[in-house]
């Protein structure tokens, strides 16, 4: 009910005055449009007509400003390219079958953005830019929405550092942009994982619970040297033992031992998943038993080798569920069981109804554009 | 003897040959270096007039190219914005009084920068696009090697995910350049460090090894708010402990107890610093005892107490050697003595005199332009 009664002032407040006065659009004289199949997207490969772009100098951001989507232009000495003072969010817009458009809790993407901003030292983001922002943009291009099951238009905002010289410290100048991309989904299928018991994705008192970019191009090596072994993803462990299970690839984990979900506390090495949280309040919803607690390696193997457990699953933005059939670890394959009615569909149909503004939102997630 | 032996028809090759048929070279119209007060350079934020681009596309590097220094242009969804994939090096060009141009140890440049390229998922340099493209690019803008003493020509090769998309993935297409900073020296004068008990740099099985952007933009935070405490700069501790010194800030770290001079061993947390290497074996030469071994904070915090602890510096080529003044560590300041005869002048000359060729080089690490 608390985020009901927040958003709409700020809806309000962006449809009345602000998204005119704050937030100037150069329209595209074209649009690419009609050359994008819509029945065969990619994931986050196609980009619509236009793009938000705003600029942090002097100490303030100034205005943003939408322009047509295109290059943009650095000088070789801008910190982004050097030390990676960068940060972003992975969002999604969603068209119901009355052609309104909703968001899912955007103000948390929000909050989370100022989050990893603050670790990796760049300036954070006013609110209103950001709502405001998502909104003008996508009102802009709301015909690139697809309207296929399963697809829909991920949203990208993202800050790097421009400011420009070699020294390794914080930048002056940076730039917050949005872009848009319509994307069918992440994976198909199933997928099969290996437990990673040499690198690792976070230290302690590191930079795991940012969405930073570097965590991520730090995955890209592990997570081939998995896929050279026949597996799709790996599963992150902690970086001491290897011991304690910790995310799924880019997104968290879910495991079912019996009927119990189970699912471990965030920490400065997780990210705080927006749709980890929003799973765990269904799944209560639902009466099913949530445990949020550390859960071990050996432990998932003895449930796996007992037959108690039953699921495995990521949860994320762009994949929302991802069930696991299979998961890899110290050269054994444990394959997890086909079931009826599982835990990962159940609760992907309640949250993806939600977001599809199919059914009814008792926890007031949905944010109307 | 052997890296002597090495450079020699390296460099042979670069002149008769492949400078040529290799690297393309557009001059600019134009030079900026009147503009420049070599008198005043501060560090890393004045460029030369040319720099070196080369692509990688379709699965191969394309021939390096000079061009005049200037803007690149990128798409909005070029990986470098999202997932930080991105590595870099830190060289120096040195003039002698001869106006001879000199490098130090530029093939460990290059290893180490395959060595980053692997973990970070980007392919490897070819040593003579990477050689060569020094040699020529350097060779056009000499002139810019200031000869002021304390200041050289910093060169930063560097290598980003040019390729596009929002798939969490490796890019497909990469940028490989170099840009040459008249430089000024990085510190000036003593600093005041703190040894850092909550947030770290690195994890085991991490990406701290390698020269990756996202490791420096990590560190900015925590070194903001040293900075606020009255110091210079973090000295970096394990991540699960807090008791292991690993690094000071983006130097490698050296301990003096008594007569000992200690550094810890590399690791997959530890940059394998080419000054912290050479220092080694200077000090060796130099008949000082030297021990690569862990080092604990206990330890040096002991040492402090009993009078024993003599020097601590940072040994990197940016700053060359930092001598530290005090360090802090759980809210105590422990001052470091002020030494007529310091190993940190000694090996600092030493090393120095090697690089703008006033002494002899024993050891061949010396590599002529
Ligand atoms: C490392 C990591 N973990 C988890 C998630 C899931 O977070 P969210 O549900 O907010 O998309 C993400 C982002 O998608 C991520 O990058
Ligand atoms: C983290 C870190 N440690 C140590 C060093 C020192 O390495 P080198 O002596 O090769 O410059 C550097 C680079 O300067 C560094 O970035």
């Amino acid at each position: 009910m608390i985020e009901f009664l927040n958003f709409i002032p700020l809806n309000l407040k962006a449809m009345e005055t602000s998204t005119k006065s704050l937030i100037s659009i150069e329209k595209s004289k074209t649009s690419k449009i009609d050359k994008v199949d819509f029945d065969n997207l990619a994931f986050g490969s196609v980009f619509t007509d236009h793009m938000l772009v705003c600029d942090y100098k002097n100490g303030a951001w100034e205005n943003p400003k939408i322009v047509p989507y295109g290059p943009i232009t650095l000088d070789p000495s801008a910190k982004i390219f050097h030390y990676g003072q960068s940060i972003f969010e992975g969002m999604k817009a969603y068209k119901d079958i009355e052609e309104a458009i909703w968001l899912f809790r955007p103000l948390d993407n929000h909050k989370r953005l100022n989050i990893s901003a603050k670790r990796m030292a760049i300036p954070e983001i006013p609110e209103n830019y950001f709502m405001e922002g998502l909104s003008a943009l996508i009102t802009l291009d709301e015909k690139w929405i697809p309207k296929k099951a399963g697809s829909s238009l991920y949203i990208r905002p993202f800050i790097f550092a421009s400011g420009q010289g070699f020294h390794a410290s914080p930048a002056n100048e940076y730039k917050f942009m949005i872009c848009l991309a319509p994307s069918g989904s992440y994976f198909s299928g199933k997928v099969k994982v290996l437990i990673e018991e040499t690198y690792s994705r976070s230290a302690n008192g590191g930079v795991g619970y940012a969405k930073a970019g570097g965590n991520y191009a730090g995955q890209f090596y592990p997570t081939q040297l998995a896929i050279e072994k026949g597996y799709n993803q790996v599963i992150w462990t902690d970086d001491n033992t290897h011991e304690y299970i910790e995310e799924a690839g880019a997104m968290n984990i879910f495991i079912r031992i019996n009927d119990t979900l189970i699912t471990g506390p965030t920490s400065d090495r997780i990210l705080d998943g927006i749709t980890r949280k929003s799973i765990i309040e269904i799944a209560k919803d639902e009466n099913i038993k949530v445990e949020v607690r550390k859960i071990t390696v050996t432990e998932v193997v003895e449930a796996a080798k007992n037959g108690s457990l039953k699921e495995m699953f990521g949860a994320g933005t762009a994949a929302v569920i991802s069930p696991i059939s299979t998961f890899g670890h110290k050269g054994t394959d444990y394959d997890l069981p086909e079931l009826q009615e599982s835990y990962a569909t159940r609760l992907k149909n309640r949250i993806t109804d939600i977001q599809y503004n199919r059914a009814e939102d008792k926890f007031g997630w949905r944010y109307k554009l």
